[in-house]
């Protein structure tokens, strides 16, 4: 895969007014999009693919990829286009565990199957869109690759396709392929959007198949301790505490995600299967004890596995999957020393 | 609540000719309906139900009330007029553990929220129910109440009211209360039955939750063992192992079951909610380790609790919840044990 066109402008989703280099307050920061000559798992040739991407932190440093799950984008942490906080805003940043004053974050926005023209995008395509993206910006090699749940099986991907172009793998909650169980249960939250899609219900379809991802990130503790308590006669009918929770996330889910995009990024981690023995790039992995999406079982084999030297750090939580986004101090200290010790 | 009219003839919600008292093969046995009156809890007043029930067994022999989940029926065993296999078959019958050449099973049909004229249902009023038809068939007391998970409950239920007419409880993957974990994936069930009832695609939507409940029944070392391997491309679109079996389970669930009576029932567990020390009738609790709707802390916690003696057996499973229909033989000594030891 190779750079096709360098775009000159930036382009966003949101209305933030165009700006060739965007200059962030304490480090260099490009907030853009490039579109990227690819050549898709399931499509039938190489396409051009608008890629969105963050690049921010210390100028001249070495390069660190940071990449989430499925619902996160770019902005990893607030920047000078994006000054809300980021989706891993505790962790990234000016002195924090990924120390922007040594490192320069590198992120995109996931692609989904309509952006690579193809029925279906895979762990591959992200993994080549980011390949793409370093020629396109000149960086031959990053330090690391840090992903968390898809953004793991990303790094894996990445890290057994270009091997040569990064120094170590930081994965956190991800694994060389899905388990089962967690399978089955995106199957159905997929089965619930493609309902509301065929019958013209698809806000409150994919507000329920948020809500039932929900139900499989955090743990049967964390749910037992936050809502426990009978029902409530209300609006008439019988509400259960945690309902008004899942409701309330469901909504903010839609407010902010397309349902067609979450079909293909949920099929995308189903579809996930990397050779760990392919994988020949130091790696540090990370697991959390109550994780029923990734079970510590598949991170152990993927260790016992792996193509080269890697470690297993086990974070004791309640907080189930979702541990990487609610343990940012527990996770601190293993980021920086992951980092310190990458082969760059 | 008391008997209001013995029916003289029964009705079926299957096409069988009606008889007044079918003749079993090797046990007396009445399969039936009563008209009973009812004052429900969430109700306006008292009411007339039609009860459906089956009382088959060792003539004259103590009674002993068998109750499942919320999709199982009063044909815990085949019957005369029920001659497939009965939801509980292996553990129910002539010789088995619930050995009815020694004892009857009565057992009913689950009451919905339209038999009993209100917006929801309650576990005390399938409990409240039974003690009716108790009544009606001039039985002062029964020797156990067993129940499995919804079963379970309603056994708590009866318990806590009506003490004085049963000798012991031998109650299987339920609890006094529901766990919030599991309330959230049941509440979510019951979203998507009401999105396809909104709709116009309640069959589909009824599927979708039947699946869902599925992948909360067994563990995730058992859909592991199952459904390892990667997608196949057919039919124009990957298709992951454990869709097929999901899919399948769904479909039959629609065959048998109706959309309005899932939410009752289902809503009817998360509304159950019994006092642990009202309940004073000696116990035997027995549990699945693997069991993620019911897990053993909640019943560590009724044993504890309960306001008369009890055990707690558990049984080392995969099959999570499931573990009550699945684990026939290892049920078979407890439940032996249970019945023989039991007060009447």
């Amino acid at each position: 895969m190779s750079l096709a066109v360098a775009t000159e402008g930036f382009t966003h989703r949101t209305a933030v007014p165009l700006r060739r280099v965007p200059a962030c307050v304490a480090f260099a920061c490009q907030r853009g999009a490039r579109t990227l000559r690819l050549v898709p798992r399931y499509g039938a040739g190489a396409v051009d693919a608008e890629v969105r991407y963050l690049w921010a932190g210390a100028p001249g440093a070495p390069t660190v990829i940071v990449q989430g799950g499925i619902s996160a984008d770019r902005d990893a942490c607030a920047n000078d286009e994006h000054t809300a906080p980021g989706w891993w805003e505790p962790l990234v940043g000016p002195g924090r565990a990924i120390d922007l004053n040594h490192v320069r974050v590198l992120a995109i926005d996931w692609l989904d199957a309509e952006d690579v023209g193809a029925p279906s995008v895979s762990s591959e395509d992200q993994a080549g869109a980011l390949a793409a993206l370093l020629d396109a910006l000149g960086i031959a090699r990053v330090a690391a690759f840090v992903g968390a749940s898809y953004g793991a099986m990303v790094g894996l991907a990445f890290a057994a396709r270009h091997p040569q172009r990064v120094g170590s793998l930081v994965a956190l909650a991800g694994a060389h392929r899905p388990h089962p169980l967690a399978t089955a249960q995106r199957a159905v939250q997929r089965g619930i959007v493609k309902l509301g899609i065929e019958n013209g219900c698809v806000e409150a379809a994919l507000s329920l198949a948020r809500q039932l991802a929900l139900t499989t990130y955090r743990s049967g503790e964390e749910f037992g301790r936050r809502f426990a308590g009978g029902a409530e006669y209300r609006d008439g009918r019988f509400q259960l505490p945690v309902e008004g929770w899942l409701e309330y996330h469901g909504r903010k889910f839609v407010a902010r995600f397309d349902a067609r995009r979450y079909l293909a990024l949920s099929e995308s981690i189903d579809l996930h299967d990397v050779d760990p023995k392919a994988v020949r790039v130091p790696a540090t992995l990370i697991g959390f004890t109550s994780d029923r999406l990734v079970p510590l079982a598949d991170l152990c084999l993927l260790q016992q596995q792996l193509g080269a030297p890697a470690s297993l750090e086990v974070i004791e939580t309640a907080y189930g999957h979702d541990g990487f986004l609610k343990e940012p101090e527990r996770l601190a200290p293993l980021l920086r020393e992951a980092l310190n010790t990458c082969g760059d």
